[in-house]
C-alpha cells in the first residue's frame, strides 16, 4: 500500500497536480481516504513517502576508486535526472510556487546529499582526491552541470559531455603534484 | 519605444504572463497595437526583443587574466542568475510547457555562450588555462552551480560557494605541471 500510495503521488506531479489532494491521491492508489489520513495524515507525508520510493535508487557508487566512483556517480545521475519524475519536480522546485514543497524536497535531499560528500571524503582518505577540496563544491560539479543539461535544455547529456565533465572533476580534485612527489621523498618516508 | 516594449515583456514572464498577448503588452507598454505589430509582428519577436535588453549586462568580461575572468565571471552569474527576471525565464524553461520559448531563448543564449568560451579560448592562449580543455565544458562548471543554487534553492550564492567555484575552476582548467616544466627546460627554449 506504501508504494501504491507513493506511486499516485508521483504521477499527479508529473501530471501538474501538485495539491496532491487526499481524495485524488486515495482514488488513484485504490485505498480508502480514511487508511490514507491515518497513515499520511498531512501533504508532507505523502511527499516524504512519494519521494522515499523516487530516490530509492540514489546509493551512493561505491566503486573502491575515486575516478571509477566518479564515472559511477555521473552515469547515475545522468540518469536519474532525466526521469520525468525528476524533471517535474525540479520544474516544481524552480516555479518557486509551492514553498512548502520546496522545504520538503530540499530537506529530503540533504541527507543524500551527504552520501554524495561521503564519496568525496573516501577519495581524500585513500590519497586520490586533493585533502583540500571543498566537498560540497565537487558534488555541486558534478551533479549541477546533468540538473541544469535535463532540467532546462530538456534533453539528455551526451556521452561526448558525460567524459569531459568526469575528466574535469578528475582534474579539479587531483592531489598536488608537489605533495605527490613530497610523499615519494625518502625525508617523509621516513617519518611513515 | 523599443525599451518599454521589451520592459513591459519582461514584466510579464515575471508575472507568469507567457504568452505576451499583442494587446495585454501594447497597453503595458503605452504604444498602440497597430505599432506594436508593425514592429514585433510574432511572440518570437516579442521575446528576442525582450531578452535583448535582459541580458545586455551580459558583456563577457575580460581582465586579463585566467584567474581574473574566473572571479568577474562568477560574480556577474550569481548577480545575473539571481534576477527576478532571469529566474521566471529559467522557471519557464524547466516547465517544458512552452516549446517555442525555450527554442527562442536556447537559440538566444548560444552566442552569449560562445562569448564565455572565448575567456576559456583567451586562457589557452595566454598559457594560463590547459590547452586539452573542454571550454563548453568549463563554461558549464562555471554557470551550472550557480544556476541550481538560484534556481532550485531560490537563494543567492554565499561567498564561501563563490570562493569555493573558483578555486575548482581553477584547479580544473591548470596547466599539467610537467608541461609547464618542458616549457621552462633549455631544449623547449631553444626550439622557439
Amino acid at each position: 500500500m506504501r508504494e501504491a500510495v507513493a506511486r499516485a503521488c508521483l504521477e499527479l506531479l508529473v501530471e501538474g497536480e501538485i495539491e496532491l489532494a487526499p481524495a485524488t491521491v486515495a482514488l488513484r492508489a485504490g485505498v480508502s481516504r480514511k487508511t490514507l489520513y491515518r497513515w499520511w495524515p498531512t501533504r508532507t507525508d505523502l511527499l516524504r513517502n512519494a519521494l522515499a520510493l523516487h530516490t530509492r535508487r540514489l546509493e551512493p557508487p561505491d566503486t573502491g576508486s575515486w575516478a571509477g566512483d566518479v564515472r559511477a556517480l555521473v552515469a547515475q545521475l545522468a540518469a536519474f535526472l532525466g526521469d520525468p519524475v525528476e524533471r517535474a519536480q525540479n520544474a516544481i522546485l524552480a516555479s518557486g510556487l509551492y514553498p512548502d514543497f520546496n522545504r520538503v524536497m530540499l530537506d529530503y535531499y540533504g541527507p543524500i546529499q551527504a552520501g554524495w560528500r561521503a564519496i568525496v571524503e573516501r577519495g581524500v582518505a585513500r590519497g586520490e582526491v586533493a585533502d583540500d577540496v571543498d566537498p560540497d563544491a565537487v558534488v555541486s560539479a558534478i551533479a549541477s552541470p546533468l540538473l541544469v543539461i535535463t532540467l532546462l535544455e530538456r534533453r539528455a547529456p551526451s556521452a561526448r559531455e558525460r567524459r569531459a565533465l568526469e575528466r574535469l572533476v578528475l582534474r579539479a580534485t587531483r592531489p598536488e603534484l608537489a605533495a605527490a612527489e613530497e610523499t615519494r621523498s625518502p625525508a617523509r618516508r621516513r617519518r611513515r
